[in-house]
């Protein structure tokens, strides 16, 4: 077990030598602003709060932070959803979102070298006028930083990738201050041990990320999709093997469970029927690229309803159903909270998932929204519940514990995109076996003094 | 630097013990058919040689091994480049051509958990009766567990990926013989550590691995190529990029110089200009789909021929030429043997590395072939030369380093696809700079007692 110093008036001197007094923090507004994430966890303020501007500063916070032993934990744009950036420690609070340049563009390269506190909204803006994007995309403005950490993912996954499968090349402080490059700029590489996807989903707990090289894609030239209701969730798995077996290569491919179409027709009047719905999206060589395919294997697994849109524009009038989500639940729910379950299990056995998931909520009378990304067999519900009252807190805990056991035992993860945090700890012992035990001598390894965003990944 | 115990009677006995007689060797027909692999570097018998079955097997012999300080390397088809599998401290050879089942295909998993030892073609022909395969392709009939070992890749990385991005899971035995299961079957997953990506391309130098879950992909339906000749290199790589950033997804884009346009000619009477070619192929949802594009792309780079093919069969047929081209050289240079370069750099520098790795030849009197997966910069070259003339394999070793330090200052990598062996060890050094003591260290905390694979990665 680790122990760590409270900062002291000297600690505090010698930070501000590093950043200097404007980009230095003790105040509790600041504390308190970086104290807790998105999620139902315990907010736990950090003792002091910098803004880096260069790697060189955070490599002198890391060297003095290590010999002073004051756990230090990084900071995006808050949006993590398991606790991920919570300083539980209190210590240090490295806040990159000064970090935030876009370094190089790299177009013909379709490369782009950024500073990890930039937003991917703000990224791809800048991105857009070379044609190209970067496609992970969390729903959340999160910070590439926060994405790398996390190894955030999203619903277009399913072409392109998590994270880690569009980073090519991270540069990262050590927890003793040495910046090593991890990576490169070839599209392959064989050379070495990849180290890169050592780091990438790390949270923070192995070095701190103060450069990312990204993969970039060329910006689609057209856009179909379609949301197709189905009476059962086989019909609709069946409807999404068969859509990825004939090779469609959709860029999305979602469900959304009967509740969710329920209250999406209460709040935005979309007329949906009330059953699951498969909601896919191609951007093939053209509008209905794709598109005839899809609606073939639709009918053929027994579509009651399907709603089609070629072009970019109608394509997003049928995405607000999916996008809006979270936004309508709260309205719904005026008061309430939500507790966001992020398994993700072998496509075959989504079913069973979806299944258990809704039972284990209806045996312990608590209420929820099944949805998620289905052609990669990650299954999201937001569980409703009330903030205020501790009881049913402990409750939805325990049966989100349930469900990402359920999902551990079909040969799933405890977590398809949110990372492993502080909740989903107890869960990746279970799930790594004997693995966890490597796991933790790599952090003994990279992090002797164990500063790096303590309480996290490891019980 | 450590030592290593020679096999005595005593080990030879244990060692019997474990696999048994019938699958133990220490003749020496069987150690000189384990001494070298497909390139130049020097031939190093084993003392022994074992064909396991069971993982159980493997963890014994690591077992025995660990404690015993015996050298231990695994071994596939023996068709890596670079030296990899080679005993070079003799010690016991793990032969895995017996553990080569398959598992379990899960088709509606897009999964197959398999055995190390089966083959990439005979795994493909099994699969295809499921209308599925596994991408990655380096040519040769190399074993998965190989192809796991040295993160191959080959024609179709472009669009399906290299080895790393196609595994899911392995079931990996330590030095000191516990077996452990890193990844999961999960088609995303963020908890813990990426071990997975840590032991794929380890060239069998932190575990043994016994087995593997693939992801598979839906066999295309559709095929078309294009074949273009250009004047020079900078159109050939203007067509590439442009491929790539209109979104054409090809799943395949290569090279081949004027001198390789020149010997297909001589060998196959294909009338190919002689000229540098690109060669591209698309898989989309019809004959058709990307070809038109691509021709347009072709004409607007000054293409001064094109040739196209629509269909399997056409395409096999357009295929040839890039997939004869080897044993087109051995024809066209009786006697001599051919060292293959295998340098990646980022798009925009291939011109430079071509011409560079061109002069590098013409400067040392040599004479080789170029070609390669273009639209991933990753460059091959075959420079010619005669097995028994020592100062000539001499100069071409060092030609190739040359090119190689340049590939490394063009920030790309040492090794596209090879892995590191023997040969690429000093360039590793200068690739990953600090970064290369961290894997010194992983190497050190996962095998304390350097029996995996010595003298590989690590000078």
């Amino acid at each position: 077990m680790n122990t760590y110093t409270r900062l002291t008036d000297q600690h505090l001197a010698a930070i501000t030598q590093i950043v200097g007094v404007e980009r230095f923090s003790t105040r509790s507004a600041d504390l308190d602003l970086h104290a807790r994430d998105q999620s139902f966890h315990e907010a736990h303020p950090p003792e002091a709060v910098v803004w880096p501007e260069t790697t060189a500063e955070v490599s002198a916070l890391l060297k003095l932070a290590n010999a002073e032993r004051i756990p230090v934990t990084a900071w995006g744009a808050g949006s993590s959803l398991e606790g991920n950036p919570i300083p539980v420690y209190g210590g240090l609070l490295v806040d990159f979102t000064r970090m935030n340049r876009i370094v190089n563009i790299r177009a013909e390269d379709f490369q782009a070298d950024v500073q990890p506190g930039i937003t991917r909204l703000e990224l791809n803006k800048e991105l857009s006028r070379y044609g190209l994007f970067y496609p992970p995309d969390p729903g959340a403005n999160a910070t590439i930083g926060g994405m790398v950490a996390n190894n955030s993912s999203g619903i277009k996954t399913i072409k392109y990738g998590a994270t880690k499968d569009n980073v090519m090349r991270l540069e990262v402080v050590k927890a003793d201050g040495e910046a090593i490059i991890v990576g490169s700029r070839a599209r392959k590489d064989s050379s070495g041990y990849d180290l890169l996807h050592l780091f990438v989903g790390s949270e923070g707990t192995l070095g701190l990320v103060t450069e990312v090289t990204l993969k970039l894609h060329p910006l689609p030239a057209n856009f179909s999709a379609v949301l197709a209701a189905f009476n059962d969730i086989e019909s609709v798995m069946q409807t999404v093997v068969d859509i990825v077996g004939a090779g469609l290569e959709p860029s999305a491919l979602e469900f959304l469970d009967t509740e969710t179409a329920r209250i999406l027709n209460q709040d935005k009047h979309l007329g949906l029927l009330e059953t699951p719905h498969v909601l896919m999206e191609f951007n093939g060589a053209s509008d209905d690229a794709g598109l005839n395919d899809a609606l073939d294997i639709c009918k053929a697994n027994g579509a009651t309803n399907i709603k089609t849109a070629a072009g970019q524009e109608e394509r997003n009038k049928l995405w607000q159903a999916r996008h809006h989500t979270y936004e309508t639940i709260l309205r719904i729910h005026p008061g309430k909270a939500q507790q966001i379950v992020d398994v993700c299990v072998p496509l075959s056995r989504f079913p069973d998932m979806v299944q258990f998931a809704g039972q284990a909520l209806a045996d312990n009378n608590l209420f929820g929204y099944k949805f998620g990304h289905a052609g990669d067999g990650n299954l999201h519900m937001n569980i409703i519940y009330d903030q205020s009252n501790a009881a049913e807190l402990a409750l939805v805990k325990r049966v989100n514990g349930v469900i990402v056991e359920h999902a551990i035992e079909l040969e799933g993860t405890s977590t398809g995109e949110h990372g492993t945090g502080i909740g989903k700890r107890p869960y990746a012992v279970k799930q790594h076996g004997a693995a966890i035990e490597v796991m933790r001598q790599i952090k003994q390894l990279l992090d002797p003094n164990g500063i790096l965003n303590p309480g996290k990944i490891f019980l």
